[in-house]
């Protein structure tokens, strides 16, 4: 398949926004990060006029072998329902697309018991029924990981490119998958596994403890003689997952495409950094949605060098922290095509120096 | 006039609220914020199903007679052509309120040199061409406070009520406007002037120390023996402006009408403090949308044990940082009428306890 190029952002468009905003009838630098936000925007559109729309929410979702070890407190059936929710449109991430005017876009990487309902609203690339139990092996074979992150690529180019869209938002559901991201945030990062692992879905003290305990136990199985930083292909192999993969192919192709990459919580966050220690050039596409309750959440996006926009106290995933978050991005593109200038608006600015 | 009793929340609703939440195809809690953001918006309105539309956001413009003492970057001509700005759809409020699909309701309370235009978009209630300069005498009489607070009051139930309003953003413009706004701050407080003073529009070292010593010596010469905290009304006449007590008769008349109040920055809260000071009730019903790069707003939040939504560096004012968050009070109300629960979705949820 063919795999689009990155281009770096052009630091010129930055300063061409920045100096149109100074012109606008505000004081200088008064809108804070939606200022930023609007150059980013100008340099990854290469226009003073940049638009946030139209904005779609890819959300993945697959299940997990690790999901065995009683790392989650929901069961694994889960997913599949919760597939079917999003197909329907009940869940919270239809909710909040809806609301900021985007579409959601659910698709199928490998669900263990996927729903039997063929509808529209749900795409179905499966990989394998769920990924293998990585405390006995790899989650998947390289040749896996290769293909979901080749399905991430297609759908861009397949179901955004022709429709024109400016913002991707990932979103992905999969119950162990708070798991899987700890294991890779603690190989990306070189952090200590129980500092990257949090509660997910709501564990209890020994829940974590047990789930901190298989992470480690799978790390010194797979990495023995693990350096601070492990390879991003061969971490995902060994302890990722198919929506994870699948959601790395889509950060790629999007910026390839000068889209903008709005990153959810702990496990969308994840998926771009393994991204963007795949091609660099990815970073200037992304925007931080959110800090998340889930531990591990903001090692990833200081490893990322990203600030995130908002922090409400989420942990649900879904993708429901970037839908909340896309309004900022459409405030923070309007203000760059329709505020008035002092000169345009007769008001006086304040004297130079 | 008459004038509306605000009703304290009845704890049951959030009690019901929270209960509907708990059977909502999330973990428990997993949306953080925007559950206790849903919770209160049932409580004010009473219901299961809440709506946050439509809102609208009044925009409320006055001279200070305080500018005279060279304490604002800008000059004060710079308040009625900002005025015109805003009536003409402009300014950021206008922008970031389209994007929100809120209104903007543009009042003009008393500035000096308004603007000739004949507009639909501006309400004129002036109450005088700017308050007086409060270094040497009160800024308005106690009449003149009472009769902005009434104008306020009026604009909510001749413009909002009949249009079935349900959300009020409280904005402001007005050179000189932090200054009476850290000047109420410390005589609502009891902090020192010097920690909720804070450089407005862009004053540099001088130009700060400046402005704390003439809100200084203002206070000296009104308050010569002050307490810990000064009255509401006794702070508002002597150091307040036109559009501040404008904001506090609208906040204390959508209160009574149930309906919510959404701080913006320093001065629109410090609006709502007064109002919460003379009403206390209101408290529940309003919103802190954001935390303002201005000193002292984080202290005006903390005295209405209020919990921001939004941290993004704004220091615009105009209720800019109102508008970034009524996607998010939307999202609170759709997630609460629109979710699929556990049952009605088929989707397995944790084993109890």
């Amino acid at each position: 398949m063919n795999v689009g190029h990155i281009s770096p952002l052009d630091p010129d468009w930055f300063r061409r926004a920045a100096e149109h905003q100074a012109r606008l009838t505000m004081p200088t630098g008064a809108l804070g990060r939606l200022l930023e936000l609007g150059q980013q925007l100008c340099a990854i559109q290469e226009t003073l006029k940049p638009v946030a729309e139209p904005a779609t929410v890819v959300v993945m979702a697959a299940d997990h072998g690790i999901a065995e070890e009683g790392v989650s407190a929901y069961p694994q059936e889960v997913t599949g329902q919760m597939l079917l929710n999003f197909a329907r449109g009940g869940a919270a991430i239809n909710v909040l697309a809806r609301g900021a005017g985007a579409q959601v876009l659910t698709v199928d990487l490998g669900v263990k018991q996927p729903p039997a309902l063929d509808t529209a609203g749900l795409l179905r690339y499966p990989i394998a029924a769920g990924t293998a139990n990585f405390l006995h092996g790899p989650a998947m074979s390289f040749a896996q990981a290769e293909q979901a992150i080749a399905v991430g690529r297609r759908l861009v180019t397949d179901e955004l490119t022709p429709r024109g869209v400016q913002v991707v938002a990932l979103g992905e559901m999969g119950i162990g998958n708070t798991t899987s991201a700890s294991a890779l945030t603690a190989l990306l990062t070189g952090q200590l596994v129980a500092a990257v692992t949090g509660r997910g879905t709501g564990l209890d003290d020994a829940g974590w403890r047990h789930k901190v305990a298989v992470i480690e136990r799978a790390l010194a199985r797979h990495f023995p003689q693990r350096a601070a930083s492990v390879a991003p292909l061969a971490a995902l192999s060994a302890v990722g997952g198919f929506e994870i993969a699948g959601l790395v192919g889509v950060a790629l192709e999007a910026a390839a495409r000068r889209m903008v990459v709005v990153l959810d919580g702990f496990i969308s966050s994840v998926a771009g950094l393994l991204a963007v220690r795949l091609e660099p050039a990815l970073r200037g596409y992304c925007v931080a949605a959110h800090c998340s309750v889930e531990a591990g959440h903001r090692t990833v996006l200081a490893a990322l060098d990203l600030k995130p926009l908002l922090d409400l106290g989420l942990r649900l995933g879904e993708g429901s922290g970037a839908a909340l978050a896309l309004p900022l991005l459409r405030g923070a593109a309007d203000i760059m095509r329709e505020m008035a200038t002092f000169e345009s608006a007769g008001v006086r600015d304040r004297e130079p120096g």
